[in-house]
């Protein structure tokens, strides 16, 4: 049938929406969500209905995304049709069922959504029933790689590919900064993207921006790596396994993450990695609450990286408190720096050191933790992160100093003697966010105490770092609320951690959505 | 955060979406499909974002749904910010998770749904828990009773109320337009609201629409009911459990029911019912395949029943071919008409009569179904129809023959010589819909054989009904296509059924959903 075009000049956060009036579409038997074909010019493309009542009749409303691809004009006539449903949803029935998902059916599905023929109701249903149902480890390696043949590849051209990621859950855990330069200046190539925050005050990308660019074209990665066997880029805008991206819109308001393998691994297959280091904080306040839970989830990640040619180990890390003492985007780079200076907190200096260790150990380096850390102490890894700043269109000379960090801050004061016997990461991680971290680079938290130290009443547990004297005043509050530290004479002698009142209040397992 | 109203003028299907850039997005921490708050004028809504780039910045778009609660006009000012989660997605999650929901956490689910609160991602997560979990009956009565109390109600003030609810499936099932008018003569109040149909040829709305307007008020309604004792109008905009109304666009592109029972009971509530009986057709082409799953779901609604202080009854009924020999809205309405003047197929009157006397049986009356037979045949339900279409606003004087039907017809032909020994429902449903039914009141299918009917090669199996030449020919390519009729000369003689050819064909499980 024939309509008329209306441009609505509107995006619709890249799905494709069309909007036709209720009378028409339901001529045609057009629900909304159904799928429509929309023909101009010899040209097919599938967009999702929007059904409107009291939308002009015989009038196709386009979005912008509708119309990036069409290219039609206002007051130009589109064909429209029913379109026919995608195989894919059949498959997702399937899995919907507790089936198992064949290679091939996966591959329809991923296709399905990185073209965008999928809505929302049925992208959330597809990862409902892989949360509720689970996935097996076939299903997995096929997710992994429909997801990487669907998206754009890198091809360093040089031997061996380095790669290391965290799962995440831990605040202050600039561990990265550290990593990368140390492993880069032994000699290996290291390409790392990473992710912006997504639940967290702080995520690698959002600390590195601190000190340079890191919104970085393919071309411009393959330059800096050339130049300095590494990089310290954001990820999300180089169509690198997209159809992750696409799904993790939906997982996010949905609170669920049963895609954590596909999606850490289809990203780094994407880049072309040989050797990969997992970091799995592990502790109460981490996402992964007990060692047992990181074995399992240890082994999968091998058993995956096998099947992808990727060579796997995991460090289980400690993860019951922040790592360093610095939490927020500014602070964590300025403390990532000082660590490279020499000056570092002994237990971010031994993670990292660790976890550069392992890739080492991989690569047949002999006494490799202490191979990082004579790397470390030598000042090549700060040379190495300079050296990375300047490639990526940084100051190279930058300063501790230089950062900027909130000019807005408030000490929290301990009001009991004793030692330190629990840090809240949660707890840590929402006062941060709530001063104004990750979007306030500025903005964060430091810790004065960790755990184990000795606190004396009135002792300045940590400071908070803010951009504006309101969101300041925002965050005290929330800390006196959330009481992040357990301050006590000696174990035993408080043993109520918390108290549920009479009263309904609802409590909620905390999400942790980390890339 | 202050923002400048942009209407957008385009209605969003009901729900409740702005628009903002994604700058200020993510300078709020909004990301698309959060909810935020929007206060004009003291007034509060909830609203789901949709965060879009070049969306100019700090202005907020409005759909029509919004602008009619928030009345703000282009250009003003609005304050927005993030809103809470809603008390109910930590519900939802638990569902999710397996776990069976309290009474009061589905009130608040069901509340939030009606209001707008949950997004699409929200609800086809939610209902896919519920298909994947199944639901308790303690469940299923908190959902119905959530849904009747955030709707409308309506008490028609006479003693026992009276309803009759078929869950459908099977094609030109009629036997409402004659339960309705038998019952109603009989002195009993039954006052019937239907729905129009989704995906089948016809809905009972859909066929009284061919005889009298069936979109009344509920005031109308009432004064209906007061004059005939009975109404059979549209119960699409009475509001009547409107979450179920809003459920139901979901679960229809997912192709899954799993609120089938609260569904149908709450809108049977709502309006009041005391005795209903529940039609369960049972047949390979029905939507319940064999007698022990209709037992089992006529104990579910029996069950549901006595916590609703509803009788129920069921009747399980034949539903391996159509009801009577026609299929669309006009064909069938004149069928009806036709039985209800004396002229009815055995199994359209037999089904009507039985269905009629578990209600008589419920209300004492004795030799209940034969009671049903004489109010038919004495010709007093013709009169109760023809005073039900005069009280809706219809010609009481319609004769059979006044009914249009479509004019461009074709007739299907038998290839071979035998009895009628398969008729596949779901042929001859789809075969009606590719002619133009529902919408194209006139098109549909007439029958001219039925299951065990003795056919020579040449004859006529069904006839296909359609307003334009375009669409019947479709029909006819398609009625080639499925071959909806098996005639064999006997039982054993004809064993293949179907063959499934090599190259690989996407067979998908027919989905009925009917209300």
């Amino acid at each position: 049938m024939e309509f008329k075009v209306k441009l609505l000049g509107i995006r619709a956060g890249g799905k494709q929406i069309i909007v036709l009036d209720d009378e028409y579409a339901s001529l045609m038997g057009i629900h909304s969500s159904d799928r429509v074909e929309v023909t101009y010019k010899k040209q097919n493309i599938i967009a999702i209905a929007n059904v409107a009542t009291d939308f002009p009749k015989k009038t196709l409303g386009i979005y912008e995304e509708v119309q990036d691809k069409l290219k039609a004009q206002d007051g130009e006539i589109v064909q429209v049709r029913p379109a026919e449903r995608p195989e894919s949803l059949g498959y997702i029935r399937n899995k919907l069922n507790g089936r198992r998902l064949r290679a091939q059916e996966i591959k329809m599905i991923i296709m399905d959504v990185v073209e965008r023929h999928l809505s929302d109701v049925e992208l959330a249903s597809f990862v409902t029933s892989l949360y509720i149902h689970g996935t097996s480890m076939d299903e997995d390696e096929s997710l992994t790689k429909a997801m990487v043949e669907t998206g754009q590849t890198i091809d360093f051209g040089k031997g061996a590919i380095l790669d290391k990621h965290s799962i995440g859950g831990v605040p202050g855990d600039k561990t990265t900064l550290l990593v990368i330069p140390i492993v880069a200046a032994a000699g290996f190539t290291i390409p790392k993207t990473s992710s912006r925050a997504i639940t967290s005050p702080a995520g690698t990308a959002d600390r590195v921006e601190v000190l340079c660019p890191v919104d970085l074209t393919v071309e411009e990665i393959r330059s800096v790596v050339k130049k300095t066997n590494a990089c310290l880029t954001w990820g999300g805008a180089l169509d690198l396994a997209p159809a992750d991206d696409l799904l993790i819109q939906v997982e996010y308001p949905l609170s669920i993450d049963p895609l954590l393998l596909p999606s850490i691994m289809s990203k780094k297959k994407a880049i072309g990695a040989d050797y990969i280091v997992v970091d799995i904080p592990t502790g109460r306040g981490a996402k992964i609450k007990t060692i047992g839970e990181a074995q399992a989830l240890a082994q999968e990640f091998i058993e995956l990286g096998k099947r992808l040619d990727i060579h796997v180990q995991c460090g289980v890390t400690f993860g019951e408190q922040p790592i360093g003492y610095a939490i927020g985007p500014a602070l964590e780079a300025r403390e990532a720096l000082l660590a490279l200076m020499g000056e570092g907190p002994i237990d971010l200096v031994n993670k990292a050191a660790s976890l550069a260790g392992l890739l080492f150990e991989m690569m047949g380096v002999k006494d490799s933790t202490q191979k990082a850390k004579d790397i470390l102490k030598s000042g090549k890894a700060e040379e190495k992160l300079r050296e990375i700043i300047a490639a990526q269109g940084g100051d190279p000379d930058v300063k501790p100093e230089d950062i900027e960090v909130g000019n807005e801050t408030a000490e929290i004061r301990s009001e009991e003697t004793g030692r330190v016997q629990w840090i809240n990461n949660r707890a840590i991680a929402q006062i941060a966010r709530e001063a104004g971290a990750p979007k306030t680079k500025g903005a964060g938290v430091l810790l004065r105490k960790k755990l184990g130290d000795k606190v004396t009443k009135g002792d300045v547990l940590y400071k908070i770092y803010s951009g504006s004297a309101q969101k300041l005043e925002s965050a005290v509050l929330l800390a006196q609320k959330l009481n992040p530290f357990g301050v006590t004479g000696k174990f035993g002698e408080k043993m109520l951690v918390d108290r549920i009142p009479t009263e309904k209040i609802y409590y909620e397992k905390p999400f942790i959505l980390e890339r």
